[in-house]
């Protein structure tokens, strides 16, 4: 993706060559491929992909590949460098010591700016892997919503091997570690998917496919067995809070005046959110824009979740996330069905 | 693991503070435990943690648990800090820039290597947890080689959800992505599972279960159809050279001798294999001892893989891995089959 736009910015900016290394999410952004080591050497003129034979020869128009060995260094100090780009937020420092008496006379520039900028606002191909990626979320959800009354299902980590068996069947991977947590479990937001039993009450669901290398996030609640009418106004509380929020979603507005927004509508709950009210997604499960930079704010074709939440230690935890695109419009990408879905019978 | 250990190096080297940053595996090493984000800072007299309000708060003796919020920066500059010890192989120049403005008169020290001296001699907790991993491998491949005579198994990707789901049922997660290769895909050694139908010749599944964050890694082959003699004879000078590599391991001996043995028992396909004869395993799939490093010798209580290998660009590939320790005596871990298992009758 926009290999052409970076080239483009390296020339303005009068950087000689842009070194990205292994494992930097920016090799898969560039090449749309997994590799288990490479290099990336981008200058305004081209493109060279340095790999081991442990991965497949890629095809890719427009980048000259070659074996990763020890000569890479050489090949690329071959040239008259000045001027060296590196994504700081990614290079190690043991790879920058190399780098640096690689380059021994070379400037360094942090890139890690311009990347994530480029990356923040999608392509509408990228578009199309995320929406594709969100459906299969959606449609796991879906199934899983069927499977309850089956009583198949017996603990978290049964509703986790469920939604993961659905979505690898659809030719999707992972995005991250699926979350399941039933009643008190869920108030800690990353609560690590366990044996326990399903019982009465809030089940929270936190997950997503990743489909030809974009992922998806995706956060749906279920009550099992029959909930109070307190427990009921608590999940709509949430759900209007997600829903007006995401009605809240403007041009040039920051992203830290809809979390003020979003924190307002929890009321006396606003304190119980705990975390921020979401990220951009794309390549990596959590990439910019960042929620949390005030000086960052919504653009066309930025994707990026809206996930408010109320955890109360030791009772319950909530939390309703969507992925979505703002491109003027705002459009949720994934549709699984909101409104709380009660399951009685569950075993 | 090993924190006293660790800290008694850090009052030996005269280094006042020790940080460990996000994804440093290192932290799930001294912690056990996984997190979203989180800092840990360990100094010869105390360790403190800082983590955020996303995980659950740890239990960990000897070790002072803190929010991860702004002050953690105070927290740390409070006392005088003269060396400052960083793993320069996991953190990120980004990283860097934010410490070196914190202590902005102190010395930084790369303690990378001494943390993989440390991880490289497992303790018994460690080989335990990593017997159970590879435990759970073998077992997932017996269930698997059973599997292919009944008919449900169609694809590359069949095969790896079978696995997958045999792995998470016995309560572990994945250790990397499961290759599974049908054929000319196993000549790339880290092909990409995919939709390839299983049709007649060798099938390579290359897995490995994660129990309690230690992995395990193993590669078998069968084959589906029956095979020709010739194909039995590759199959068998590949087992061959694998069991008589495994026999050669002894304390003192370098892994690059071990690389060479194996090298010179594959004959005309030596330049076939294309990769290192194998790696360390432990938090991580692949760590210390390093096999390509001349100077790391075999030393009482490494854990690691041994995994010849051949590959014929567009025929086809084969490799045969095992984990084992190596604690005077060799144990093979992965105690799976290895003899070829021929499956006729496969759909």
């Amino acid at each position: 993706m926009k290999l052409k736009e970076f080239q483009a910015i390296l020339a303005k900016e009068k950087i000689d060559l842009a070194i990205l290394m292994f494992p930097d999410p920016n090799l898969v952004y560039f090449t749309q491929q997994q590799f288990s080591q490479a290099i990336l050497a981008i200058s305004s003129a081209d493109v060279k992909l340095f790999i081991t034979k442990l991965d497949r020869l890629p095809k890719i128009t427009g980048i000259k590949t070659l074996n990763f060995d020890q000569t890479w260094s050489k090949e690329l100090s071959k040239n008259k460098i000045r001027r060296v780009g590196l994504n700081y937020t990614s290079l190690t420092l043991a790879d920058f010591e190399k780098l640096k008496k690689i380059f021994p006379a070379a400037e360094f520039i942090d890139v890690s700016k311009i990347l994530q900028d480029l990356r923040s606002i999608k392509t509408s191909k990228e578009v199309s892997l995320i929406t594709t990626a969100c459906k299969i979320t959606a449609k796991a959800f879906e199934a899983v919503a069927k499977e309850f009354s089956k009583g198949t299902l017996l603990t978290e980590q049964d509703v986790a091997l469920f939604l993961e068996k659905e979505i690898r069947t659809m030719n999707a991977e992972l995005a991250f570690p699926t979350i399941v947590a039933m009643g008190p479990n869920a108030a800690i937001p990353h609560h690590v998917t366990g044996n326990s039993k399903l019982t009465r009450g809030f089940l929270v669901m936190d997950f997503g496919a990743k489909y030809s290398n974009y992922c998806a996030d995706m956060t749906r609640v279920v009550f099992l067995g029959k909930p109070s009418t307190a427990e009921i106004n608590k999940y709509d509380l949430l759900l209007k809070c997600q829903e007006e929020t995401i009605k809240q979603i403007a041009e040039n507005k920051s992203f830290i005046e809809l979390d003020n927004y979003a924190r307002k509508r929890l009321g006396k709950y606003a304190d119980q959110f705990t975390h921020s009210l979401g990220h951009g997604i794309g390549i990596e499960v959590h990439e910019a824009p960042a929620f949390r930079d005030k000086k960052i704010k919504i653009s066309k074709n930025q994707v990026f979740t809206i996930e408010p939440g109320i955890y109360v230690k030791d009772q319950f935890g909530l939390r309703i996330e969507d992925t979505l695109i703002f491109n003027g419009k705002i459009r949720v990408l994934t549709t699984a069905f909101k409104e709380l879905i009660v399951i009685e019978k569950f075993r």
